[in-house]
């Protein structure tokens, strides 16, 4: 059995990951290719009840919410991830480890070494195969968000902290070429999504 | 202002800790010092909501359940136990770190590596200046805790689980007599106090 591929879609608020892994998985679920589409946090039945905390109170200590954010990590890779992988099926998450170094870390501050650590320990060598990191202008990225309707916590503060996760996530592209792409996520649906087919076809399909 | 002194009561199921807790806080408040009687999971409000998670859901991933514990005991200590300590307060907290080492890692085999990098990132040096354990043959404890009527996840495992969690208990107190004290918890409550405050005496009050 060939091990399945996984791909990230990582971004701020507002970038269109939600819209493009459904366009991504439908596009290569025509191709034959068994695909699993998921997101943090959450995936998998105690992550989606961690999501509620972490999202339902608040504002958590940077280190605490570090740690609920790879406490639902590690129960999605466990039950959620793994096994689709492991029986050929291609997993796409809408986030993944990214946006907890570049909301906690670039954005809040909290130390580098914590996200190591958190990472090492929940993960053990799991990477994605590809991550695609959707890059919008932050005000631009939030109107879309507000617009949508569906505010949350981070959403709602100051667009100096949003410069600063997209800010995390160019330097954490920049950092990885060989496993992220930065994409710009201002186009239309259909261009982005046509881009990053582009991208797929390149990458990891033979 | 001198810092107030830190206690933790640890044990198994049915030991006593939470009736000693009351009691050892009521003594010292008695005697003047400012006393915060608190527990864990929880102690803080988000620690609190970990804990609703923790106990309804699962079973967890070992490692996802460390990071819940660990999330939680982060919020405990940074916004209730060391602003107490700080204003020279003393705290009393029915569990502590060492319930987690107790339970997930000698009860659940968590490797003991797991424990540690977490502790380093969550308690970042803050350690209990005396901590009670309280031994109780797992059974009765059990027994006990069946009669209270708050039967909980832990106390729904087998007998060698309970078994190893106190093993667990014990090594934790041989390995560090200076902070910790094996105490036997089958006697009266009455006889327990009294132990507990001749330690307390003995060990912190000058």
């Amino acid at each position: 059995m060939v091990r399945g591929r996984f791909i990230t879609l990582e971004g701020g608020e507002g970038a269109g990951k939600s819209t493009q892994a459904g366009r991504l998985v439908a596009a290569l679920a025509a191709e034959g290719i068994p695909m699993l589409r998921t997101r943090e946090p959450g995936g998998a039945p105690g992550a989606e009840a961690i999501r509620s905390v972490l999202l339902g109170q608040g504002p958590w200590d940077g280190v605490a919410e570090c740690m609920l954010h790879f406490a639902a990590r590690r129960e999605h890779v466990e039950r959620t991830i793994r096994p689709a992988l492991e029986t050929g099926t291609w997993v796409v998450s809408d986030r993944f480890a990214d946006s907890t170094l570049a909301y906690q870390c670039f954005g809040q501050g909290v130390p580098r070494r914590v996200f190591d650590a958190l990472a090492a320990l929940a993960l053990e060598g799991l990477r994605p195969d590809l991550t695609l990191v959707l890059e919008i202008d932050p005000e631009a990225g939030l109107a879309r968000a507000a617009a949508r309707g569906d505010a949350n916590r981070y959403e709602a503060m100051d667009t100096d902290f949003h410069a600063r996760v997209r800010d995390g996530f160019r330097a954490i592209a920049a950092a990885e070429p060989d496993r992220c792409l930065l994409l710009d996520a201002t186009g239309t649906p259909e261009g982005v999504a046509g881009a990053i087919l582009k991208a797929v076809r390149a990458r990891l399909l033979p």
